[in-house]
């Protein structure tokens, strides 16, 4: 892990980008942060939009972590931003734009191709990136992980023991691979679902919420589309994290 | 409205008992409560189990009530505690008990026969003790209404317009025309599931979650049965009523 750039936000957390191999990344640690009282740490998903472009998002929910006491951490997806195109990913993409925009059914090929590389490949990455973040003596644990394509916190969940506690975003492209791994969550979880995702069936991501195996889980849903998630929505899983994390 | 009784709880809250007509009630006042300095109301509903064996969970929701500002006040419902037997309802109570233990659907008349007598007849003496709490110096508002019977909260979130917020608890035992009232519901809504509720059918809650016309409208479900809600879902609900009434 290498850092490339620092500076020091105005409300003293310290923004950090590193490159990891040839995975670029952020890490926002508060200004508590010390090798004598270690933070724990939040991995903060995204969509597959490229870093530069979901940053405002990123460094928003990093300054929130970092106000409860917590680092944030993320890295960009493969195929994404300044990495090197994927072009099998890009073409399960058009894949789903065509069907979509035909109004025919995505059947599960689409969702496949489109989904199970994607986290083939990012969730070595972001167990990685876990690696380097926990190496660092100013970042401890527990962790949690946050947001961004649902199947790649599923499967996070369940291969990552460090993981303590998950935030998920409810998505209905959900491979039936990922669907089954739910079954075997079992770390507390708390998962957002927009009622009136224009993205996302609804009925599919009752059906996700209801297999995950967890003892605790809490599905928060509002109103609105994907991107109509209401400020008190994120003060909710920002006090699951505290819970949790603390 | 009379008051029959009088005590200061340990933590400064002023309970007073009363009675408005035949309907014996509770009124619980912060502290900081006082003529130039009225306070909002929850109106706390519960299910038809009598006042006395629900005051444990009613007092506890009034400390909390009024540890946000907020003043608590609860009647007992027809047919319930002290108040004359109704022997219309307790054969529909049986009627019910009969085809659960049966194992055979509970049809719409049996519903009907349940509910609609008890809305009919809650909801205009909560509006009257509404009225009589109201007119006292040290309550002003606005008013949210909490929990209970879930189509009597519907009725008066559609017939009482002092009622800017409420919080209910999701219930499958919901007459159609309860139903379609959901659909004129407008303020505000913060609705609590018990995914697995042995008493409730999943389905019949996020279906009413759907129908109500609220533009906020926000459903946090969690694990376990009837009586298994977490801590941290109460606090979400005191949540909600901060944001609304304050």
């Amino acid at each position: 892990m290498r850092f490339t750039t620092e500076r020091r936000l105005d409300d003293g957390v310290l923004e950090r980008e590193f490159t990891l191999g040839d995975v670029p990344g952020y890490l926002w640690t508060p200004a508590s942060a010390s090798p004598s009282a270690p933070v724990p740490l939040i991995l903060l998903g995204h969509p597959p939009l490229g870093l530069s472009r979901m940053y405002p998002r990123l460094v928003a929910r990093a300054r929130h972590a970092a106000a409860e006491g917590f680092a944030g951490a993320t890295i960009e997806l493969p195929g994404s931003g300044d990495r090197p195109s994927w072009p099998a990913l890009d073409q399960a993409r058009a894949d789903l734009r065509r069907t979509m925009a035909a109004g025919e059914p995505v059947d599960d090929e689409i969702v496949d191709a489109l989904v199970l590389p994607l986290v083939d490949r990012a969730v070595p990455e972001w167990r990685a990136a876990l690696d380097a973040l926990l190496s660092l003596p100013e970042v401890g644990g527990p962790v949690g992980y946050s947001g961004g394509v649902i199947s790649v916190g599923v499967r996070l969940a369940v291969v990552e023991p460090r993981i303590v506690a998950a935030g998920l975003f409810a998505g209905s492209l959900v491979p039936r691979v990922i669907f089954e791994e739910a079954r075997r969550v079992t770390i507390p979880l708390h998962v957002l679902l927009q009622w009136d995702d224009e993205g996302n069936d609804r009925q599919s991501a009752l059906d996700l919420f209801d297999a995950f195996g967890s003892a605790e889980k809490t599905l928060h849903a509002n109103m609105g589309g994907h991107t109509g998630v209401p400020e008190f929505a994120g003060e909710g899983v920002a006090r699951f994290f505290a819970r949790h994390l603390r």
